[in-house]
């Protein structure tokens, strides 16, 4: 095995990939990245760590078709260190052993048996689609966050992604909270209604790997994996098997009132109440008048903040919820116009945050009630 | 108490004394700041952890003397997130609570007895010298990282200060490398020759509290504590008692070769060679021929890695001597010209780094011998 290659397109991939690389002492092959040169002078890159695997396509200069595993950590150590311009990678197939040469330098590291690297899952396609590549980061972004961190909550570990042949929706939730978008959009290729839950980190990689260049991304779902195809990049990824929760059950139908307010003005006073509020439960408390929302939290012996904000309401007005001040500031992140929209019905009810002019995206904090606690 | 400041001014300093605010748990106090409004119109600030005090002194519009220890995490983390403009501070001395009230905002924060809140030591000076500021900080950035981070070693976790009629020393060393900095200079107020070990932590912060305004620093030395005052910050900080070495006696009075290399070019050269060196015991052999240095390093099963740079070498030349990657790494990340001069006396003695016109700053890595392992 042999080729030449440019030392920044090299390094570019070998980022890329990294974050399939395990580190895991168990099975050290799985630190190594895959790397094969084919004869139609195609440089294939893939790492793996059993649960998302990550493959790319690169152009290079193959003199000598091959394969061979490389440890990952040390081969992008080198390889970002050397000037740029042409590199030469040769493998010593009898030793597994890799020399990488340029004008100035001359590295050999050891490698593994490429037959020992284990083979990505075959997807038994069963619904297929394509999607803008911003439009299903911008979803991936606005809802990943809201995931279950728990072990003990596996299908909560994911986002639900539905497809249909008219729409595509996300939602995730740790039952506290909940993120949920909606988009119309005609799917030809989609036959009929299609779930499955995705790890948030499979969705996380996949929104990271979306270049400013990529136009499209390609979705693959089967019953037990996913394919995502961006640019030069395929990701692979298993499905999470638990159950997801009917969370079409909480979504509210209805509110009694629709408040509209600035979304700085409110992020502002939520994190400084929120500096009292973490000194002991994480909780503050909205309180809700016609043109005026309180914000308070009181940290026992600590401490106690108050913060004012004018408001817009429409609808019944002195209402009062009192919520875990991450999850709204979680929540201002990711909502992108000036003035957030806030839905309220009563305070044993979750309270909402949109967008203003759109329901596509729904998010959506339970309140704390007297006798609960996360 | 109750005073009015500027929430900009009040969030700077803040940041400056949350240095010295100690973490541990077994003086709470210790985590606060001492707030002392004057009636000459100053807020003064104090932190300490013991082994040092930072004070600053501010103009604020005080309408009330007083004193009071507030938490300093909390209290800054709730000033940062305040708007900018004016604020008001106002102290329940009875609670030793504070209020702080903008317009939509208001604070209330449990504090300490003022009373329990350590007094800084008393510094009884022997010896006090005024520097140019920026000249200071250039000598503390030089030096200070070559101290030991080992307490087994109390004498060495500090830099050694000389100050004499005509020159300042700073040395540290942690016995395997040496950074050394002499500067020439009328220093009239000092009557005789004067030695403080001063610990690097005080080191650090006397550095990064030096603004670009800052023109001077006045340095005062006493036999257990020092003292700097740079601006409207004072630094008070215990001295370190335990032993320095005899430096004098490892510093080489000759060299067997001269060399002189791009800094760049060895400084990328040996970061490639370490991601080899550093899979082992982190050795890299330099071989120096007249006009050609090769750098290897060979981690065991791991890998092998070769470098060569263009040298300029005056003297004998096929020289060789095995060094810790990371310890040359250091020290061309402070020397601060385009080339550097490298000088030898054979594997068994220290090489030494320095900038090409100058000998005020010289910095010794000891060579690794065959029977010695750090």
């Amino acid at each position: 095995m042999k080729f030449k290659i440019q030392q920044k397109v090299f390094h570019n991939a070998l980022i890329k990939s990294k974050r399939a690389i395990s580190t895991s002492n168990t099975m050290p092959i799985l630190s190594g990245v895959l790397l094969e040169a084919d004869e139609e002078g195609n440089l294939v890159l893939t790492a793996t760590d059993l649960e998302i695997g990550i493959v790319l396509k690169l152009g290079a200069d193959v003199e000598k078709m091959g394969k061979i595993v490389i440890p990952g950590d040390e081969l992008s150590s080198i390889i970002r260190e050397l000037p740029e311009g042409t590199l030469e990678f040769s493998v010593d197939q009898s030793e597994y052993s890799a020399e990488i040469i340029t004008e100035s330098s001359e590295f050999m590291l050891r490698g593994f048996k490429p037959e020992e690297f284990p083979e990505l899952p075959e997807v038994d396609i069963t619904t297929s689609f394509s999607l803008e590549a911003d439009k299903f980061k911008d979803m991936v972004d606005k809802v990943k966050f809201s995931c279950s961190k728990k072990a003990s909550q596996p299908g909560l570990t994911g986002a639900l992604l539905t497809v249909d042949t008219d729409s595509i929706t996300m939602v995730a939730t740790n039952t506290f909270r909940m993120a949920y978008y909606k988009r119309e959009m005609e799917l030809p290729d989609v036959e009929e209604k299609s779930r499955a839950i995705i790890p948030q980190n499979t969705l996380s990689e996949a929104s990271r790997l979306i270049d400013d260049e990529d136009d499209e991304i390609y979705v693959e779902m089967g019953s037990n994996h996913c394919r995502f195809t961006c640019g030069d990049v395929i990701i692979t990824s298993r499905l999470i098997e638990g159950k997801f929760p009917n969370y079409k059950q909480v979504m509210p139908d209805d509110y009694s009132a629709e408040v509209n307010v600035s979304k700085r003005g409110l992020r502002q006073a939520v994190k400084r109440v929120s500096t009292i509020a973490r000194l002991d439960s994480n909780v503050i408390e909205l309180d809700f008048d016609e043109d005026l929302l309180t914000i308070e939290s009181s940290a026992s012996e600590k401490g106690h903040g108050k913060e004012e904000v004018r408001i817009n309401l429409t609808g019944q007005p002195q209402q009062s919820i009192k919520i875990d001040a991450s999850y709204m500031l979680d929540g201002l992140k990711v909502l992108d116009e000036e003035s957030v929209r806030l839905e309220l019905i009563g305070k044993i009810n979750p309270i909402t945050m949109k967008n203003p002019g759109s329901d596509e995206y729904i998010y959506l904090i339970m309140p704390i009630r007297p006798d609960s606690s996360e």
